[in-house]
């Protein structure tokens, strides 16, 4: 990724473009952003934001790590506490839809199988398993296979459900009923 | 939805245009779909084309109907084994990458909240969970809920998933470990 600029009037107008690249890629995705809507949403040139962000390729891949250090700070990892994880996660859709909706088209778009990210680092979060299991506190069970399981019971009601996608402005009884599902069966499912 | 054809010869037709329109939808979704290259695969013209199915939507709507009828005889749904009806899910993303990723196009394009489908009933489904819970096998909880659970459990490795998507030519032993895992898991998330 280019270098990003460090002056105050610099790094304004780079979150300015982040934040509209965001709400442009997550509306239409890689192939139907324009970013002419970008430039002028932005209050920008297409040069500036090509010196910044290199190309349509790489927005993307900016405004994804923006998100997803975001979202990050958000939801915690805990081992210990997976339950409490997943229902972070629930909540985290709820405030901030769009971060699913863009890792959602970059699956269709650019990475059918496989990873969707290629420079994510799930390592941490599976060392920490490895850890939890080997004290007796989580179930047994490859540790990537078991964050992958929990992460998608988080997801079930998220902006890329297959079934049902939850938005803040359901009534707060029916978000938390599906929390106290949620928690409950990721409890059952990762018990020792 | 306009009348289908019925004379063996169109119904060849609109067998190789839904196919056609299947794979055009399933790899480049509603807006990237491109009319002509459904025609050509599918050796047709636009005026059949759009004499049997209307329009590209009344397309979108015909190829999922069609494969949510397949995928239903390929995964029956047994409320007193939830489980198995998980695997069998896994299975199906496995076999026919095709649906899920349609019903991800549908929601990032046409559906950001609620229901994907909007002629989709899932009352059978509720009815027999109710039944199940009425008698003792199956934990408490909203029969939809639970259903929207245990199938995102089935997707954590789909072709939509936010994580990581499963592909057929993976090692058999990799997808038998993680349906032993969905299997486990879900039992012990669903029982009484």
């Amino acid at each position: 990724m280019p270098e990003l600029p460090t002056t105050p009037r610099g790094a304004a107008t780079s979150r300015r473009i982040l934040d509209a690249v965001a709400e442009e890629f997550a509306e239409r995705g890689i192939a139907g952003a324009r970013i002419d809507r970008i430039v002028e949403a932005a209050r920008t040139n297409k040069a500036q934001l090509y010196g910044y962000f290199g190309s349509k390729e790489g927005l993307f891949d900016a405004v994804i790590a923006d998100h997803i250090g975001r979202s990050a700070n958000a939801t915690k990892f805990d081992a210990d506490d997976l339950p409490s994880w997943a229902v972070s996660l629930y909540d985290e859709n709820l405030r901030r839809p769009r971060l699913i909706r863009l890792m959602a088209w970059a699956r269709l778009e650019q990475r059918p199988t496989g990873f969707v990210f290629t420079d994510f680092d799930p390592e941490p979060k599976l060392a920490a398993v490895t850890q939890a299991q080997a004290a007796g506190r989580l179930r047994a069970g490859d540790p990537f296979d078991l964050v992958t399981l929990v992460a998608a019971m988080a997801f079930a009601w998220s902006p890329a459900s297959s079934v049902y996608a939850a938005s803040a402005d359901e009534p707060a009884a029916l978000h938390e009923r599906r929390r106290v599902l949620l928690r409950d069966c990721v409890q059952r499912a990762v018990a020792p």
